[in-house]
């Protein structure tokens, strides 16, 4: 809850935003007192706040929902650096709850953001984080509707961590999950893999090296809304591939569906920089993180409608059929190879990447 | 999310937990792998799973919401130390979170947790940790329906901050808000003030010290519910003193309603020991935090009523009424002495109990 900011907001306006660019956060700002209040009123409020949001309750209040399948997810962001090429915590803060929310076949009802600052971090940087939070949030159409800060020590928390929780209404035309996934099935993705990863993993452990790789972070709500509204229940399941990449989830699939899962390795797109890179870095492009990504198994014969709708929107322009469901039902994942191979994909033993979300 | 725990978890059942006390978090914990999968299946799920929580989608799912007004609220844990005498971080994070929801007039749907654990917490700490969260969320029979695990460096996140959102259904005979307080309506608190605060305090600051003081943090939305069945629209205002205490809200309150609020001081309910402690630490028990405690406005001719109810349950027998609302509309919270003089109570500037929730 940010209740305790004072009712007297909406009427200061937005001449009141001092952006004080040396100020640094001191651990009063979590106290719950008007120093809270101040950060509220001044950092947050001003980019983020809606009609929602701006009341500072105990708890938002969205109305009149109808009746429906409500889905909820949360996520802690605790990535670094904060700030990688092409994105930072903020944005995937955002992408990653609305695309859990999504790829469960449902529309996000509002947000719920935590904070959690270290002393001494700095004001113009949680201020670049907002904004980019309240563009993602714009992007993708959906509302902070409550948050919380707190502040630790000096040196704890990296500097920031973000939790956000998501709700959403589930769409009544979309059927999805591994139930669903039968023979015959086409496996789509959206674009290429592995860039998330590995746009963080080479600001961190080679800010020497120069590299075009930024992470694909990005809501994939409108994306998968605009598949469903052509095909609805011809989606038999979506995921988005995070933490264990491509590998992790196909061989989740393969396994909560009982079914066999075949990719064809020569049809998954990933850039020859991600593959240099992965190679620098001693990793498989096809276990690293993706942050605007979604893999979908779909009916067959609308498999074309799908690829089409997905082509010509800008997060889907590198879309592929990567793979089908095979007859066998035998819960393994298989990839062909470039040369003519067959290997099992197993999902990923521990940690590949460390603090890559 | 915490989908990436296999399917066969169920199957497994309860035969697995191996409780290895000897454990300890490593970071691999936190990377979406096999490892994951295996904290969630032998330390999370056989205490807290429950039909959602045991799907481990993107989202967990909570089937044919009728319509209503939806409350969302989100809190972070960062409590040093993690326990305390009365209870912890995971009865603190529970207890708050329906909270929140509950003075909002709200009945929880469902709770998502996030961890963020640090590298070489203890697996035995984690365990008593989720045992006190299962707990807690059976005394206010709500469940945790989706969650999601972290871990950061040795050394860091203070060894594990906690992070609860929760949904709500906003019962149709609540209307709670500052613009229903009126003139002549009385203040209620549930029991007696300062203890949550405290017990963290004497704990962290003063180890030497023995104390009978304990938390009081405690879910209240059963008692709050009983109160709203009997009296619905009696009562106009509701919020739990935490960060800030009684004069935190109080002061909110006064703001916000833009009425004059007068405490009596001689009711304020205030264990002898806690003032001792409270001296002892330089604090005054009305500026700190409690986990436990509701304050409602309600009607003159309710409170009675109110009161008799509040005082029939263990969680409300030293329930008072600590004030009114006067004639003033001033914005100004005061206070009557025990000597019989007036002062002006004002919201704390920052941070007057460090991390104490």
């Amino acid at each position: 809850m940010i209740r305790s900011a004072a009712m007297e907001t909406g009427n200061r306006g937005e001449g009141k935003i001092v952006a004080d660019h040396t100020q640094r956060i001191v651990l009063a700002h979590g106290g719950g007192g008007q120093l809270t209040d101040e950060l509220i009123e001044r950092r947050v409020l001003p980019r983020l706040g809606n009609n929602v949001l701006n009341e500072l309750l105990d708890s938002a209040i969205l109305r009149n929902i109808p009746a429906c399948d409500l889905a909820m997810t949360i996520d802690g962001y605790v990535v670094q650096p904060w700030k990688f090429p092409g994105g930072d915590i903020g944005r995937l803060s955002v992408s990653g709850t609305v695309n859990d929310l999504a790829v469960s076949g449902a529309e996000p009802l509002g947000l719920a953001l935590s904070f959690i600052l270290a002393e001494g971090f700095a004001g113009k940087d949680l201020d670049e984080i907002v904004n980019s939070i309240a563009q993602t949030a714009a992007e993708a159409g959906v509302k902070i509707i409550t948050g919380d800060t707190k502040v630790v020590g000096r040196g704890q928390a990296d500097g920031i961590y973000i939790v956000t929780s998501g709700v959403g209404r589930v769409r009544r035309d979309a059927k999805v999950g591994p139930s669903r996934v039968k023979p015959g099935q086409k496996l789509i993705v959206n674009g290429a893999v592995g860039e998330h990863g590995l746009a963080v993993m080479l600001t961190r452990e080679m800010p020497e090296v120069t590299s075009v790789l930024r992470t694909d972070a990005a809501p994939l709500n409108k994306l998968i809304a605009k598949v469903l509204d052509a095909v609805g229940t011809g989606v038999t399941f979506m995921r988005d591939p995070t933490r264990g990449g491509l590998a992790g989830l196909c061989s989740d699939l393969a396994k909560q569906s009982a079914q066999r899962v075949t990719l064809n390795e020569v049809a998954i797109p990933i850039r020859s920089e991600s593959r240099h890179a992965a190679e620098m870095l001693g990793l498989d492009p096809l276990e690293i993180a993706n942050e605007g990504k979604v893999v979908m198994a779909v009916e067959a014969e609308v498999a074309d409608r799908v690829m089409e709708i997905l082509r010509n929107d800008p997060l889907g322009v590198a879309a592929s059929v990567i793979g089908e469901i095979g007859t066998e039902a035998d819960g393994r994942c298989e990839i062909l190879t470039e040369i003519g191979g067959r290997r099992v994909l197993q999902k990923p033993y521990g940690e590949q990447l460390p603090r890559i979300c």
